[in-house]
């Protein structure tokens, strides 16, 4: 239900359009495009976030999903430049497959940002490099001028920007809460913010996820209390998990196991890459001598070790994981080990994670997890008084809410209806709307653009569409029965038997009767021609049919059914 | 980790032995078996439930998995009777499987449940009869003496078991909490259940579900004041969803839309059929002239109607679902109306309720969902607290969780503990292992009994193996590629070009080049051997390793490849 009330044409010279190329109502895949025009021409355009997006369950596998970025392809030199506003995934995780098909542009990134999209560059061999900035910086690209806020996340060095534009200012608050208590001591730039507000913006994008959340959010500090007890009452190896990216949780693990006098050794290969490119910089500090490398493992009781491994999503080839099965190289579980789980299941992920909790227990862990102990996961995004605090801290005309799925913009819209916004000031709208906005109009919705989801898969971008997803669906569901129907190339009469080869279907070593009865059915099948037919299109077309109802007839199924006509 | 503690011989004369075939920690596919024996012959066995269980996500396809009976068919004649706890599928839906394979002997449940597996025979055609209990009778099977005890759970007419045997009572405590205000007025029997643990019970098997979760388990009355809140704000249709067989629920639904003067209607064949059933028994009240049927619908306003769905699971094709997408005859979605999903999802549905809420959202609604609104779903399981009260009633010597997952099993180990039991009086047996009851002796673990996944997929029970899913997994992932391979067959040689036939791998159309040079491959791969080769093994071997070598290299994929020789 897009708001049917910007329908008034603007007559401004000047206009700045907005719109995500990942797509409305999407927590992921964030990549936002503010254009600036006069007379409706692109005069600059600014890109903010480059993120991957996770395939849902109808998208067999495919290994993530990016922004498609077609409509820029043919404005190319308008683009003058990408900011990121965290270290995140899927805000930056695109970079190496949208950069290659865009000209060289500056891209900026706060120092710990820039780390991690430098990491990601590095590893696919992408030649960009990313611009260190300071929060006390101003980027001035075509006629936006930006400045970064720094605001609280579940990553250090996390920015809103404020975006100055010839017709006013966008607060682009992408993913934020406001902790008051921050592990790095680093809290929300709450002045700059108000400032901004103070100053005029004309539109806030806000974080919209935890709009379905009462109170506000917790402090990270909450979690070092958990782990101190949890830490107290373990006997053996203490296994911490997290998202690896999640550096100030990590900190105050390491607190925790310092305190103890164990050694830290990470596992995993995220996690081991992340904390290393965070203690480069110093987003992570302990001393050199506490840190241990896998193969010193073996070299200490187990109540010595403090283990930070990757897996917290239950990943099924993950170190903790691998660990839980009791395949990993210098790690095994043992009766009075405790592992703890601080990281809520991502939406889908939750029985990839009770079968982790299951396996670890089984192998003798006390495992500890969101269902049975509180204070091990505070959210990295606000909850509704933090969203309050921020719209009275910006005072927008205009509210976008981002980052969340069509339910949240909608809990969103609700609450910003509570603080006194009328319908027309908050922004919902359609798959693909551009929103434009002048100095003097309403916003409205104008030309729609076209944006596809562009599918990863193995070395393959893009080339997983509609069809060979609806071939997996039925693939994993049903199976395939091909058939090989030789014929003779004159007459189109069957030379012999046809060969059936089925996958995923039946077990074929005990389905021989149900082999025959097909062969039979395709034999049947084409007798009405016997004297032969040459189309053989329209013979495929009957043998697929008549052995597509005779299987579902025997089998309640409906595997994919192929026939393949070889001319002999 | 079982208990390696019952390792001790017992010489008693009569043992009772007791294992589920529906696996240990699950939480559906509820079966259990109890065998009383002398001299370790068995003379009587006793089954307690026939449940169905849900494929996990890595059963491709598979509609149902329901317990392996095979353990039984070679003493089908020991087998003195069948009871059931409560309607449930987890609990009953197995019976039109397992039936068939045994012989005829009495099956008891109270008068819902009796109904509910009544209604799934008929459905399958099964001719079995089951007979009605109530809480005053007593059932004698062989040297089984079995009394029910109501409970209250998330569907009316629950009960327990307390199964007297010559070495002890069972009390065979499955899915229940205490509700101390239930709807039908019909709380649990505490005074009978007390007076079995005064007289002395051997073994409680309890619940565990629930054992993660502290306090107790609200009334389910706390959603009638939930509802009539949700309806007071509603000026447009006002839909309602829940379990089907939940029915309590459904009638204080019911009770909210007959104060405001709505017309019912149910909508979705579960519902139709759970509801009917229940009504024809009285478990379900209203006048007649309040029921209208989905074709009257149209008739009234939309504020005169209260609409109760199938589909609070996010199910694809439910009758709630369909009205999202607006695709339902006689319900569309309008501005104004409110739907109220009144259960949790069930742990791996969470994707699939939200992107129902998304939809409902989208088209119009105002949706309640738990997220947003708390007081709309209450467990059927007890928590801690109902499950301390259950062994403090009980008192038992030893105690079986059922009814959850391993961590659920450890947390209701760890909450028995608190109360004073000692680790080896609870019983926390590995898959497949029967536990030895005696008068005297410690029960201890015996034979070991291999238990299958029979998965139930279209009409095939029990023919979809490893092998297949396996297949499924791989296709589901990466496709299938066959390679038709043209051979004389005096020569071994290769007569002509093969043909390549993929789905689900990459979309063919486009993809002219790859299949040129998996051509090519194949030619090329057979090269060595131009003389011929007549061991089409060796040749379907080779061209399946050259191909999938040059796959995986040009495009990062594994699909499956299937090389097929034709003979000329």
């Amino acid at each position: 239900m897009a708001q049917k009330i910007f329908l008034k044409h603007g007559n401004d010279k000047e206009t700045v359009r907005l719109f995500p190329l990942g797509g409305i109502g999407n927590v992921t895949k964030n990549m936002y495009v503010y254009e600036y025009c006069i007379d409706g021409q692109i005069v600059d355009i600014l890109i903010v976030d480059c993120g991957i997006g996770f395939p849902d369950e109808a998208m067999y596998g495919v290994d993530l999903v990016i922004p498609d970025v077609t409509y820029l392809l043919n404005k190319k030199e308008k683009i003058r430049g990408l900011i990121l506003t965290h270290g995140h995934d899927d805000h930056i995780g695109a970079l190496p497959y949208v950069l290659p098909r865009l000209p060289h542009f500056p891209i900026y990134g706060t120092k710990l940002t820039a780390a991690f999209a430098q990491l990601k560059l590095k590893e696919f061999g992408v030649n960009s490099q990313i611009r260190e900035i300071t929060t006390s910086d101003t980027i001035s690209l075509g006629k936006f001028s930006i400045k970064s806020a720094h605001v609280t996340h579940s990553i250090p060095d996390a920015a809103n920007f404020i975006i100055k534009t010839p017709i006013g200012v966008f607060y682009h608050g992408s993913d934020f809460k406001f902790d008051l208590t921050p592990i790095d001591g680093f809290p929300s730039e709450l002045g700059k913010i108000a400032a901004a507000g103070e100053a005029g913006v004309l539109c806030t994008l806000s974080d919209s996820l935890g709009s379905e959340r009462s109170g506000y959010t917790l402090s990270e500090r909450v979690i070092e209390n958990t782990l101190e007890e949890e830490l107290r009452n373990c006997g053996g190896k203490f296994l911490f998990t997290t998202q690896s990216s999640n550096i100030s949780r990590i900190q105050q693990a390491i607190n925790v196991g310092l305190r103890h006098h164990r050694k830290i050794a990470f596992l995993g290969r995220s996690m081991e890459q992340n904390t290393e490119v965070a203690r480069k910089l110093k987003y992570l500090n302990f001393p050199d001598e506490m840190l241990i490398h896998d193969k010193q493992l073996l070299r200490y009781q187990d109540n010595q070790l403090f283990l930070i491994v990757a897996g917290s999503q239950g990943q099924a080839d993950s170190g903790l994981f691998r660990i839980a099965r009791g395949e990993h190289k210098y790690v095994k579980i043992r009766e009075g080990d405790v592992v703890v789980l601080s990281a809520d299941p991502i939406p889908g992920n939750e029985n990839a994670v009770h079968a982790l909790v299951d396996t670890l227990t089984q192998a003798g862990a006390r495992v500890s997890y969101s269902e049975v102990l509180e204070g091990l996961h505070v959210s990295g995004h606000g909850s509704q008084q933090d969203l309050r605090l921020m719209l009275s801290l910006t005072k927008p005309k205009y509210i976008l809410p981002i980052g969340g799925t069509y339910r949240h913009m909608i809990a969103y819209k609700k609450l910003a209806m509570s603080m006194g916004y009328s319908k027309d000031q908050i922004l919902i709208p359609e798959e693909g709307q551009i929103m434009e906005f002048s100095q003097t109009s309403h916003p409205r919705l104008v030309e729609r653009i076209e944006t596809d989801q562009i599918m990863v898969d193995g070395l393959g971008v893009g080339d997983v569409g509609e069809i060979v997803l609806r071939d997996r669906k039925t693939l994993a569901k049903e199976g395939i029965m091909v058939i090989v129907v030789p014929v003779e190339e004159s007459t189109g009469r069957i030379t012999s038997t046809p060969d059936i080869i089925s996958r995923g279907f039946v077990y074929m070593k005990e389905s021989g009767k149900l082999v025959d009865q097909v062969k039979r059915v395709v034999v049947q099948s084409l007798k009405p021609h016997k004297a032969g037919i040459s189309d053989w299109h329209f013979i495929r077309r009957t043998i697929e049919e008549q052995v597509g109802k005779f299987l579902f007839k025997e089998t309640g199924r409906r595997p994919l059914v192929v026939p393949v006509v070889v001319e002999v």
